[in-house]
């Protein structure tokens, strides 16, 4: 472990250095401030970030150790929190000028999670408009003519840009998955209803996660591990045990895993480098990779997708629509105008349908670990979108869990992801086949 | 226990005279016939009624009994089930042409139930046009050119009438209450999610609850005790432990029970007779009754209950306008195009704002065991409607317990119904509520 530049070091090992008082808070978040104030400028991932408040934070989390306090998992590690995600003792905007200023009095249920953890919260990320497709400032690190992706843009580019080791963001299309894509970094989302919403910007109960961004799967297994648990305020969320996510996935698989390569019905969308890659990535898993043809039916889940996102966005945006929607940019008023005109009955239609698309999966995932398919139709596209969402949208209406692992690039040399979908509530074992699946990728 | 007249029994000496070996199933569902023979050309309670096949269930738990075969507490006891409740040994018609003749391949989660606790399933009682508005052929026994109320008409009158002391039904604005207040019998509606729907036709996943009926609170206790459960396929249902319905009834309640007489914003329906009622029944509670006042906004409730059922429905039923709402009822056909054309955003709002609400109740039940309020706005009216379903309204909404109690009498000497509704999932409390009502309107 290499403490001369704490800035690269890993969450997990960050965390272990600090326990054992090799390394302190203070210092490790002095390196991530002295990175983000040199590539800042460039990647402009920050919504908010007070530096004497972040340091005050750390200089506490030293003291409580000095003193003996017991600690937690994350003591005194950063993380960045995409600015959706409320904060009492910083501005949440949501990504929108209605809320420009917007000091939220209480924090969302995960920023509580985090701080139980001893986490330092370092500062909010950028976002698109309210989570949408409208981006933000942010620019892609590895490339910035091109989009981080979105909605959780300045997550995964703070994240990429070694600015923090761990950030969280949302999905409610392909806003985890895509942006850890293009960014080249690992992005988890898990199973609808695991991590508890309260106090988030709600765009669709139906389809809203929290998700996680870091460098490495051992961070990605040690911060979901403390946002998971049961929250009577988030009415899909509940009663359980905690996830041992670090504990399963470093466990040997016990039969080699078996992947399901599934194209999707949206295949034509997948570029050139994409279907070369994923051609490559199939030869190497040989038999341990079965090319699965979805039903013809399913193409219809992008459209129950739509019905369902626009409609509860309409509902839950109701606020915004009627007292500022001229100040809202034209696709998302476009998207609540639409979304304002579904009928009820298709709305409950595409609900039922979704329910019943469920268990043709469960099939699935009796004979094979995960699905595997491509996280975006190709690497980043310039700054005017964030990116085509459709390769994540299918899994995200399922509630699956799903993680984009970096192991890929595209002919102009950036990052493409692999996705990987486990069953619903099989979080951790997906994240042991996604081990599994780097080993095999990185052996030498 | 006079045991000549085993039809006149309450369920709960009939089910001990028959564990006991003092009467045989056979002889009270004989008896049962017997009188449904006599009374059934005026009241025409049953949709579908297989004398043989209810003699050989009779039969077949005699044996049992006589084998040594455990039995359960309704072993041998005759039920009246709402023909929207599949049966899958007799048909289940859902009270419109469209569904004549239907034979499901199954059993509803609730006959399942019925059996196991060694129940006769009697027969089908009859049941408005899909469990709406429109009436079916049954008469109001207490004076046949009334309605017995609906939509689970049938199963109140055959109580009503002594053709079974124990039937089911449903409920997803009045249809529990407004019978049994109707028809002078008892009517419990439990708390949404407390008994498991599936098998039954689906109007509103929101609304629809089952309910019990009886001529006394030991038989509505004995058999809510056998229906409620959990269900994975009523998401709506959680794993719980099984409610001592009649042990918690039969307590002296701690202190002496405190009711809120609630007139809510519809008292101007309410009639001169239901009026004085409630001023004598208030007069006799005394200190033990305060009346309360409801919020003005509460007013709206019944406009989101409207929009709710009309948006559920619409969706439920779409395969029955889509092939023959020809055949459906103008106002049945009527509720299903003004449901089709809810917007999602409309019914998404009136699902938030009912949310909202439950909490203002919570406030209410702090003070008070019990919500004291008439089940209907009079006696009953006249064949050509199944009555005025408002002073249900709210509570369906609010999904909260609710029981009709025949402890009065409309000017033309037919029943009144008193309501009694409790806090969300404090259905035994209520029966003990009730039970102390009982108690003191009908002390000597």
């Amino acid at each position: 472990m290499d403490l001369t530049q704490p800035e690269s070091l890993a969450a997990a090992d960050a965390a272990r250095a600090i326990a054992a008082g090799s390394i302190s808070s203070e210092r490790l978040v002095d390196a991530c401030l002295a990175r983000i104030r040199a590539v800042e400028p460039t990647v402009q991932a920050w919504q908010f970030l007070d530096e004497a408040h972040a340091l005050a934070q750390a200089r506490a989390r030293d003291r409580e150790r000095a003193e003996g306090c017991p600690i937690g998992p994350l003591h005194g590690v950063p993380v960045g929190v995409k600015d959706i995600i409320d904060t009492a003792d910083m501005p949440t905007e949501n990504g929108t000028v209605l809320h420009a200023g917007r000091q939220p009095v209480g924090d969302a249920a995960v920023i509580a999670m985090l701080r139980a953890a001893g986490a330092v919260i370092l500062g909010k990320t950028v976002t698109t408009e309210c989570a949408t497709y409208t981006p933000g400032k942010t620019r892609n690190p590895r490339d910035p003519s091109r989009t981080p992706g979105g909605s959780s843009s300045g997550s995964a580019a703070a994240v990429a840009a070694g600015m923090v080791p761990l950030a969280i963001g949302t999905q409610t299309n392909a806003s985890i998955l895509r942006p850890a894509a293009f960014c080249g970094v690992y992005g988890f989302k898990p199973s609808h209803g695991l991590i508890p919403r309260h106090g988030i910007l709600k765009l669709s109960r139906t389809l809203d996660c929290v998700g996680v961004f870091a460098r490495g799967l051992d961070d990605i297994a040690l911060l979901a591990e403390q946002l998971t648990g049961y929250d009577p305020a988030d009415p899909d969320t509940r009663p359980r045990a905690r996830i041992p996510f670090t504990q399963t996935m470093n466990r040997e698989p016990p039969p080699t895993p078996r992947l399901a390569f599934v194209k999707t019905p949206i295949w034509d969308r997948a570029d050139s480098s994409t279907r070369k890659a994923f051609d490559e990535l199939t030869a190497v898993l040989g038999a341990r990779c079965e090319a699965c043809t979805l039903p013809a039916a399913m193409a219809e889940a992008w459209a129950w997708h739509k019905t369902i996102m626009e409609a509860e966005m309409a509902a839950n945006l109701d606020r915004e629509w009627e007292t500022g929607r001229d100040r809202l940019s034209t696709s998302l008023r476009e998207q609540l105008g639409r979304g304002r005109e579904v009928r009820a009955l298709d709305y409950q239609q595409a609900l039922a349908r979704v329910a019943h698309l469920r268990g043709d999966f469960d099939a699935l995932f009796a004979n094979f670990d995960a699905v595997l398919t491509p996280a975006t139709a190709g690497t980043a596209p310039p700054i005017e979108t964030t990116g085509d969402p459709s390769f994540c949208t299918l899994w995200t209406l399922l509630g699956l869990p799903s993680i984009s692992l970096p192991l890929m690039a595209g002919h102009d040399g950036l990052p493409l992801g692999v996705q990987l979908v486990g069953r619903r509530a099989g979080d951790a074992r997906l994240l042991r086949t996604a081990r599994w699946l780097v080993d095999q990728v990185q052996a030498p």
